[in-house]
């Protein structure tokens, strides 16, 4: 896999010949993105059995990695319950990329083509390993500028979602995120798209840090604000989004010098989103999830 | 003057000789925060005037290097006017620290002791040669905690705030500025104190890129939101905030590697403003600060 630590001064690849392997990717957030880590993870499994490993102790391990998006656990169960772990990887990569395209089609039929579109860390290709959530959607509404934001700490959006953006050819320019609510009060922002770790069945959304200030912000310029993410990051069995489990990182990675709190996530309510795109269309409030998820899995097994 | 870009890796002092090297400290924000900037311009017009250089010059020049805060049109405009440039500098130093102790007096007043704060960039002894404004007062209150957002691009939190603090031996944490929404949703804040770079007369504030976000989210979670800043910070002839120039700094301060903006500020309306501390007391809204003005001139002139 692509090790995106190394994004963008470098193109570095990484070999993984065990669960483990893949575990210490995920943990190190060489691979990150909430569907891309499911799908790491699933080949972790196939990994795995391959070389006649103990596929419960991987599956263990893989899900102890990252606590807040549920794609992992989602991925790895349905890779223990296939009678071949591989093929169920390789259906899981495909399906990805089907399911990234579709989403990318419904949600950009809610952005009108030459809009200013925000965004908050990184949901393109590398957070999927398909054609990415909300980048994907952004793509392909053809906007006519993209706000990136950087994404302290660790710059998902200035390193991943740039490099993405300036591949594809879309006219982009990074801000601190701090800017978004002078970007709105300026008018420069049509539409926020952003992507999800988990969705509670009510709606409530965890994303990357910041998601949450971007959303109240949106909502108090009555700007847009829309989820995209697979029917995977949705979690029937939370019921909202206080229930979600939110990753607290090193505060090494915010400062070396000085005391910091380093919280991955926040919970963005229900209220404050437009829409949640996915593969199967656009879900309106009050949201009701179930529905999506069974679409889901008729999509994953082919 | 002690050089603020060095910090706090490493304490370094800067040797300005005349006014020109003042410009450049400026410009390169060696020495920032907009009572600071004020002072150290009077100074730079005291060292021109003592070697019989063009004064009108060099205060052309000095209100030139950054466009938003106001105190250093405003102390130069006094630096030109006075008999003895340096007698005035540094009655201006005086009357910093005066202000300064009397603004931290009535704005700890409003803050009960042992509460959790959240504050933005740097407004300490470095952002005005005296006590500080908003870190002053933070400080004065005796909190039990305060969260300091890393303000990003160039971190005034995490370097310059977390430093302060530290020898405060106030307890602290620095985090992302993208985490405020969570801290509050969470109730981990109790108040929010913030500096200004330029009050208009209707009392909306420009102030450090970001200041209008956790405003935003103060008031989406009843959180009194306090702006601390001497009267010279107020600009009576500004009526709105709309019309205060805003400086934009060089992308490459976000990111060297892709196309970036870097506003450095924000403007954050009144209306979510519960009071504006200065030197002579407590500002309520609707703010009315002709008064303010006033009466710091009577404070400046010993």
């Amino acid at each position: 896999m692509l090790d995106q630590t190394a994004l963008p001064a470098e193109e570095r690849w990484l070999r993984c010949e065990c669960a483990a392997d893949v575990a210490d990717a995920i943990r190190r957030l060489a691979v990150r993105g909430a569907p891309a880590i499911g799908l790491a993870a699933a080949y972790g499994i196939a990994l795995e059995a391959r070389r006649g490993g103990d596929v419960e102790a991987a599956a263990d391990l893989l899900a102890a990695t990252r606590p807040t998006a549920v794609n992992l656990r989602w991925a790895l169960d349905r890779a223990l319950a296939a009678a071949d772990p591989l093929a169920f990887a390789e259906a899981l990569a495909s399906a990805q990329l089907e399911q990234d395209r579709a989403m990318a089609r419904h949600g950009a039929a809610l952005i009108p083509p030459g809009s200013s579109v925000l965004t908050h860390c990184n949901t393109g290709a590398l957070a999927t390993g398909g054609a990415g959530t909300a980048l994907g959607v952004i793509v392909e509404s053809r906007p006519a500028h993209v706000w990136v934001d950087e994404t302290r700490p660790l710059l998902q959006g200035g390193r991943l979602t740039a490099w993405e953006l300036e591949r594809a050819g879309v006219p982009f320019a990074v801000v601190p995120d701090a800017s978004a609510g002078t970007l709105m009060a300026r008018g420069l922002v049509d539409a926020v798209v952003v992507g999800a770790d988990r969705i509670a069945a009510n709606g409530d959304t965890a994303n990357k840090i910041g998601t949450y200030t971007v959303a109240a912000l949106a909502a108090r310029h009555a700007i847009p604000f829309y989820v995209a993410a697979p029917a995977s990051t949705i979690d029937p069995s939370t019921p909202r989004g206080d229930a979600i489990p939110i990753e607290e990182r090193s505060p090494d990675e915010v400062t070396g010098a000085f005391p910091a709190r380093n919280f991955a996530f926040d919970v963005t309510p229900a209220e404050l989103i437009t829409a949640i795109v996915y593969e199967g269309g656009v879900l309106r409030p009050p949201y009701s999830l179930e529905g999506a998820e069974v679409a889901h899995e008729d999509l994953v097994r082919p």
